[in-house]
């Protein structure tokens, strides 16, 4: 969890990413290798999101269960934590309270 | 409303600004000038907000009404609009669909 508090020389989309009535929502943020994260907010609520890409979702705040693909059990986390999403996959989410991420994906 | 659809060599600030437990969501993003902005979502319900420096907000999307400080007049705005709040006062919002806004704050 030892992350950098900001991200430099970075590109940023205006545009939000809207998601199940803005509950969720993010901006793109475009680094100069090429590579993306998304920095979002997710509301109380169920939600089920699927990937293509790898995703390492990196949990700033916030309090949810995930459930990720294959697996039936439900990890907890409460205030900062993080997990790792296969691609070409599905995964659900519970959120108690706002939560505040950013997320990591990955290209193979 | 002819601005950029992206914002280059920026700084991100990595956690969220939450505010109305979490119904109005903003990331800063700080340019090479030491300028900064706000980029931020509002979902549905009516809120006041203060200000100490001056405010340009960009609606991007949305549809909402703003009551600007000394004025019992409501603006409607539905998709893109623009508006101006002095320094150092207090405004109104009504916020009917999910709102995507860029805020700019100007120093005097």
């Amino acid at each position: 969890m030892a992350e950098s508090k900001q991200f430099d020389n970075v590109t940023v989309v205006k545009q939000a990413n809207v998601y199940f009535d803005g509950k969720v929502t993010s901006r793109t943020v475009v680094f100069e290798d090429g590579t993306k994260k998304t920095l979002g907010i997710m509301l109380p609520g169920d939600y089920e999101f699927g990937t293509d890409a790898i995703e390492i979702m990196e949990i700033l705040a916030g309090d949810l269960k995930v459930q990720l693909p294959g697996s039936d059990a439900w990890i907890h986390i409460q205030g900062e934590g993080e997990f790792t999403v296969p691609a070409n996959s599905k995964f659900k989410l519970q959120i108690a309270t706002v939560t505040d991420y950013c997320c990591s994906y990955i290209s193979e």
